[in-house]
């Protein structure tokens, strides 16, 4: 017979794979498929990983992998929210917190705790190691629309200004890697991927 | 200008979005769809820190962690050899060292450095860092089978044999979750799911 402890463990590994359901808005390279929220989180670990030495602050790397892995976990019952939903993002906290309490509470208690502090940081944004999660929550899928001719941003006509105020996260999490960002946007302005406002949009039409 | 040791950093990033489209033969619960690689690193990563008490040896849960996600890397260049497709097994050391080197090559020569070893020590199966990632490599895609009634085994006609050659792995990096295997692959022979032997399996045709 399996231990209730370890039973409880492999039910919540079991569960979250449900999160290779759970699709994004941005696309693969390559103009792929909708990436979902599994593979966002094993690209962003690795990044963190890659590119630790840009952090403005020194982090604990184990923390921003674990961090970054699991930040979407709750997804699995509360859907993505797209970054630039505002209705979507009115009711994103109270739809994350009751999931959160639903799935980690298939763990044992001190996994629970532990998992739902790590989860609670990563949102506080208070820690150098949240900053850093941020902007690798940022930049990942910059990097894969950027490859994509910015196709994500034109699909949702998105203006630079929301994508500016995003971005400003990264900015806290690490000043090198934010003007690569800014580079990126620079150019998809100019290529006319992104929209300057929502005027420019508008008279456009 | 982005300097040429962050270009390449990027540049490493975007090439392992292709990770995403490499498939295997693991569907995901619930009779899903073919897990990819990139899904199952993430989802290895996450099981090693959760299962990490269960590993007979102490070990650097960070380092684990990370092999856990890059240890498929090389699969975006050499593709995913089943386990149990013996042609296919032996060329795959050739095919992954070719991958190896030219993946790796994209990143600055200290970050291809450390990965290349990361991957080699993974491969070659002789720390307790790489014997714990080994059982997460094969308790991952047994959980999944196992909640979807075996059919992974039973599309491939594997035999019980070939299933407990390969979970011997499992054993030296962790005997709680080796008799875990063991209860789930008896549970799946008594039900019919993986044939006991190849005399069997003729037997029945």
């Amino acid at each position: 017979m399996i231990e209730e402890r370890l039973k409880r463990q492999l039910d919540f590994v079991l569960e979250i794979d449900r999160e290779k359901n759970i699709f994004r808005q941005t696309h693969l390279s390559g103009h792929g498929r909708n990436e979902n929220d599994a593979e966002h989180a094993w690209h962003m670990a690795i990044m963190a990983y890659l590119l630790r030495e840009y952090s403005n602050e020194k982090i604990d790397i184990a923390k921003v992998m674990l961090m970054c892995l699991i930040h979407d976990i709750v997804e699995i019952e509360a859907g993505d929210t797209y970054a630039y939903d505002e209705a979507g993002r009115s009711t994103q906290k109270a739809r994350e917190d009751a999931a959160k309490e639903k799935l980690y509470s298939i763990l044992p208690d001190d996994q629970k705790r532990e998992l739902t502090a790590l989860f609670d940081e990563f949102e506080a944004f208070q820690t150098a190691e949240a900053r850093f999660a941020h902007a690798m929550d940022n930049l990942q899928p910059l990097l894969l629309n950027n490859s994509n001719g910015g196709s994500d941003w034109m699909e949702h006509e998105v203006t630079a200004k929301q994508v500016y105020e995003r971005q400003e996260k990264t900015r806290l999490g690490s000043e090198i890697l934010y003007e690569v960002t800014d580079q990126i946007l620079k150019d998809n302005i100019r290529k006319g991927s992104l929209r300057e406002s929502d005027s420019c949009l508008k008279e456009k039409r």
